[in-house]
């Protein structure tokens, strides 16, 4: 069985969207439900899914473990996990986290960008790596079964994450920095050490992350994970879109500057570029999973190489939690 | 005129209490009003301090500014200055800032022994020093007159803070290393540091800051501010007694560990002794002040500078706020 999932989105979710995975054949997704809200803020993101949920159950469900992934191609669904960008739903409260996981919390980053009571995120002077608290939780999160996901975070922290976790850890949405040199992007030396742990790479395809930004080619995405499959395990190998489709620019705003700032921080984009960027053409949504198969399969992947990439290996990784 | 300050306590209030402050001669004190508490529980502890000052009016008042501690020794009151030893009630938004100051915080620890959002505390492995949430929160403390306390920090966080900030910062309570090696206890090169800079320091009278603990002598910490006079101006001096009057060891318990951690952490006690510490026979609560004055002069210090050192110190730094 083959199965095709993508484990990262953050779209203004609308009926049209749920349709469009499922016309790409997504079995499963892990959709960001909040990025500094805290823990009541999040219980209003939790209802607002409980709506999606009703009015949209021909589609999608609340997916909870691996199995839902099955359930999910069975029934043609897409099976919804759920993930947060940042630990502030978890405030400061070790109890939370069991809690954040009762209510569906499946991924959750330790940093966004920022230093959090975790762990410092990528857009730090200095990174101290995982904190006392940070500790504690990273113990939690294994016991209740929540994915450590330092997508966001800064490369000590993400080296103490993988040092201290139990279980295999996840960057749900990010691509290798020589590719392209963003600060969000990861070295080599971190991924070879993620990889040589169990941990699992989703290969973002958001524009800031990807060589030449919107005009990035499909050769050139597909060549970058051939190059990744020389640094890392094939099997440790997935996508995480990162797709914001629909959303408004003030969203991008709030991602990047929550509350922490009277002034306005611009984080991937700039001044002159504020607003999320335009996605390739190629990958304007998760219907561009079929471009991706295309595109691997040219650059010499197998066919079984090709479909984990595609989702297999996300499944097995699953099945870790 | 001279002034008393004592620039933290933390007791279990009663007018018990207050009737001691005052037979000690102190005009003003700044107590913590919270540690790990949100906003939301911060306004709760401002309720209680709305009896307190209602109930004892005859005592104590709220202070806001420098002018409260020369009607408070007019009136023969106690003005009382509200603090933070943690930045929790501001959570992650710097608006909160500005909330808490026209609630009565003055004085605001960025972090208490942890990491938190601002900065790193004394009993981290590893210290970043100020964050970028961090930067943005001292410009605003100083635009709204609420002083950087950096008593439970740690070392490169309080440097960057002393840099950072454009008005002069305090260490409210805590003792220099170079007598008693405690984790709490500050640096020479950093009291230095904060001495250029126009801070001040609050010498502590907690027993495990002091050499010796519950048994050091009047003598020998009226020669370790005779020394730190050496390295410091005088008139960066003064005390802040930490006395935590008639709490129960649940308290100590709490400000160790509030919700971040499901074991149990001692800081600077012990597993075997786990409570609060007793204090010295010679400042088992504020009217130990006396004891203070007749040691401080009996090593050499004249009258201004004992009083510089007993309060008006602290007064010319509620000046500048």
């Amino acid at each position: 069985m083959n199965y095709k999932i993508d484990n990262l989105q953050y779209c203004k979710w609308s009926r049209k969207i749920f349709e469009i995975n499922r016309e790409a054949g997504l079995d499963a997704i892990h959709v960001t439900i909040v990025y500094h809200e805290d823990f009541n803020e999040h219980l209003n993101e939790i209802q607002k899914w409980k709506k999606y949920f009703k009015n949209n159950s021909d589609l999608i469900f609340l997916g909870k473990s691996f199995k839902d992934i099955k359930k999910a191609n069975t029934e043609n669904k897409t099976a919804i996990f759920f993930g947060f960008q940042n630990c502030s739903p978890i405030e400061d409260n070790i109890e939370l986290v069991e809690k954040v996981h009762e209510l569906g919390c499946r991924f959750m980053q330790l940093t966004y960008n920022n230093q959090s009571l975790l762990a410092t995120g990528c857009y730090e002077k200095n990174d101290s790596g995982v904190t006392n608290f940070g500790r504690e939780v990273i113990k939690e999160m294994n016991r209740v079964g929540i994915v450590i996901d330092m997508s966001h975070s800064a490369e000590k922290s993400t080296l103490d994450a993988i040092e201290i976790s139990e279980k295999p850890i996840a960057i749900t949405h990010a691509n290798p920095s020589f590719w392209h040199a963003a600060k969000r992007n990861k070295s080599s030396e971190l991924l070879k050490i993620l990889n040589d742990s169990g941990g699992i790479l989703g290969l973002s395809l958001y524009p800031h992350h990807l060589k030449n930004s919107t005009n990035c080619t499909l050769e050139n995405f597909c060549e970058m994970i051939a190059r990744t499959a020389e640094i890392m395990d094939i099997k440790n190998i997935g996508i995480g879109s990162d797709l914001c489709l629909d959303q408004p620019d003030e969203i991008v705003e709030w991602m990047r500057n929550g509350t922490w700032s009277k002034g306005k921080n611009f984080g991937e984009g700039s001044k002159n570029k504020p607003g999320f960027p335009t996605q390739p053409k190629w990958f304007e949504d998760a219907r561009g999973f079929k471009n991706l198969e295309k595109g691997l399969k040219k650059v010499g992947f197998s066919d079984d190489e090709t479909n984990g990439i595609l989702g297999n290996n996300w499944y097995n990784f699953y099945k870790t939690i």
